[in-house]
């Protein structure tokens, strides 16, 4: 069965990816039980704690599953019952994690901003000095295009004495942060994202403190065993077959980064993101997040007749782009147009054109 | 950092990969919560459920994880602690299963063969007329290239009750199976074996019964979660972002057998291995086998001051050919010759040539 690949692809994962990591896709997948591996891993390791400025003593593992088994992997590995988190649910990946800890029976609370809205100080001050020991939170609410701010939270777990669990699936690279500024104990990402390799393997940096609590923890699941994850990584190695491909992937670009600097990288997903915004000003949408990620411009069209998950199907069927639509109660209202990976100020010229064309057929309406 | 990756590659996985199916490998991943991606996973499940002659309604699941996401998954998912389990464990693998079983506190027992040997009518009696509620098996213990008798096993389930669930990792297109002939509950399999694809997707067959209880299960994991994987499955999604270049990957490898024949590419296999087979005879390695998988022969040298280990190593650096060490206390007696993937008898011939030569240097000893 054929799909069609050769979209313009603005979705938020998987994503557009350059040449040089592309190609090592149509390579050997070689075997992986050694030490060249492993040297490969251990290098993967470094420059993804580099990447994130990873506390001292920080580790980092590689699993081979989506961003979900990570946001999984940390909550049942490094908390129990005897734990009490404090969730920010402010869309479809806050949600997660609740769903997550009530799998786990680990008792949670939820900071629940309004729609497309940032958390402020007041929707936490009701949490503080309470008996909570981590808060989490997907630091880009993908699913609505809300970057948190991470100073405000960040301050407050210091404040409070908790623990800090950032989902980066997809702030990594897009946002800028810093484990060590941000106190933070995880940080994890996915390889589909700005990372841009292909989707498979998703990462984490541990802080000292994360890995003691999961090598004192029972291991609730096999599979995403961290305490079993840490231990081979000691060594470069994974407890099961790897994907060992994307693997390699991932250590080309992130050796990509390394090079050209993590600075490089994040303006040119900003240039990306600014040209797009200043242009759709000139467009019959609204931007629905009062907090923008560079990562992602979540959209609504001003006319309630256009639906956005028709704009979505007629550019991707008839234009050859693909914009990220919203599932759920968001399907009809929302979409988004995501910044990350190879793409360029020709793409965006591309989906204005397509815009155009959609006003001048009227299927787009002021 | 660069990996050489032209090895000739007699690994049990990752496994050398068909031209076609490699360059698949450098085309851009798309965008897949779209009706083309539903459309494609709806064939693999068709596909794999035809590939290994599955029951009426039986259903198939696609999970981004190795091997052991699949089995872990199916004991999680399939059972509760009111079920009894009965395990063969005849190597590392079976040894996993036990593992698994114990992370969830699902009582079982174990079957224990003689290493290298077979499951025989007198190791299954003691367990006959008992309280099993299923018999979980992999079909071929990799770790020792043992394949189990399959008649004598679904005959003893038939007669006990027992449902049967069947690890076929590496026995899937390499030995001959059926799971309406085995009366198999659950069959699953790796992309990285003789699929012949990178690893990172595990996919496996459900029976009615199989998915019933499931549905009626309370999940244990949140990502490894069968009924949800289950019920996107319906529509050809899955909960969360799989592996899209895999999975297109095994699409074109599904259509690649389904074109062919499973018979002739059952055949292939069968007539590296038994060329490899008819001429290790004439060198100083005996097989460690009584019952061999066509996926792999495991070889251990006669002579003692021969290191299995220190073989895989001169072969890796000085000759460019990967065969598959042994872990654990095996490694330095034992080493394993895969079948699978896309070898030719002139690989073979590369084998044979390398081993001839580590005789002159007086590496390999008589």
């Amino acid at each position: 069965m054929q799909i069609k690949k050769d979209h313009i692809n603005f979705a938020v994962g998987p994503v557009l990816i350059n040449e040089e990591i592309l190609a090592l896709g149509a390579e050997p997948v070689p075997y992986f039980r050694t030490p060249e591996f492993s040297a490969l891993m251990l290098e993967n390791e470094r420059i993804l704690k580099d990447l994130m400025d990873a506390p001292e003593n920080a580790r980092a593992v590689f699993l081979t599953g989506s961003g979900t088994a990570s946001m999984d992997a940390v909550i049942q590995n490094v908390f129990t019952k005897d734990d009490k988190l404090l969730i920010v649910n402010g869309g479809g990946f806050g949600h997660r994690f609740c769903e997550i800890a009530e799998v786990y029976g680990i008792p949670h609370d939820e900071v629940i901003p309004e729609q497309g809205r940032t958390i402020r100080a007041e929707h936490l001050a009701p949490f503080a000095g309470k008996d909570y020991t981590a808060f989490v939170v997907n630091m880009d609410e993908t699913s609505t295009g809300v970057l948190y701010d991470m100073d405000l939270i960040s301050r407050f777990c210091r404040e409070n004495g908790l623990m800090l669990v950032v989902d980066a699936i997809s702030a990594f690279l897009s946002d800028e942060f810093s484990m060590k500024d941000m106190g933070a104990d995880v940080v994890f990402t996915g390889s589909q994202k700005a990372l841009a390799v292909p989707p498979g393997v998703s990462m984490m940096v541990l802080s000292q403190r994360a890995v003691d609590r999961i090598n004192a923890n029972k291991p609730t699941c096999y599979y995403l065993d961290l305490k079993a994850a840490l231990k081979n990584q000691e060594r470069g190695q994974t407890p099961w077959t790897p994907a060992v491909g994307i693997l390699i992937q991932i250590n080309a670009r992130l050796n990509q980064i390394a090079r050209d600097g993590l600075e490089t990288e994040r303006e040119r997903i900003h240039a990306i993101a600014n040209d797009f915004r200043a242009r759709i000003k000139n467009y019959p949408f609204h931007i629905v997040s009062d907090s923008l990620s560079y990562c992602v411009t979540p959209l609504s069209p001003n006319n309630k007749a256009v639906d956005a998950h028709h704009l979505f199907e007629v550019l991707k069927d008839e234009y050859g782009i693909i914009v990220c639509p919203n599932g759920g109660e968001l399907a009809h209202t929302v979409f988004r147009v995501g910044h990350i990976g190879h793409l360029t100020i020709e793409d965006n010229d591309a989906l204005f054109a397509a815009l155009d064309d959609l006003m001048r057929r009227g299927i787009l309406l002021a």
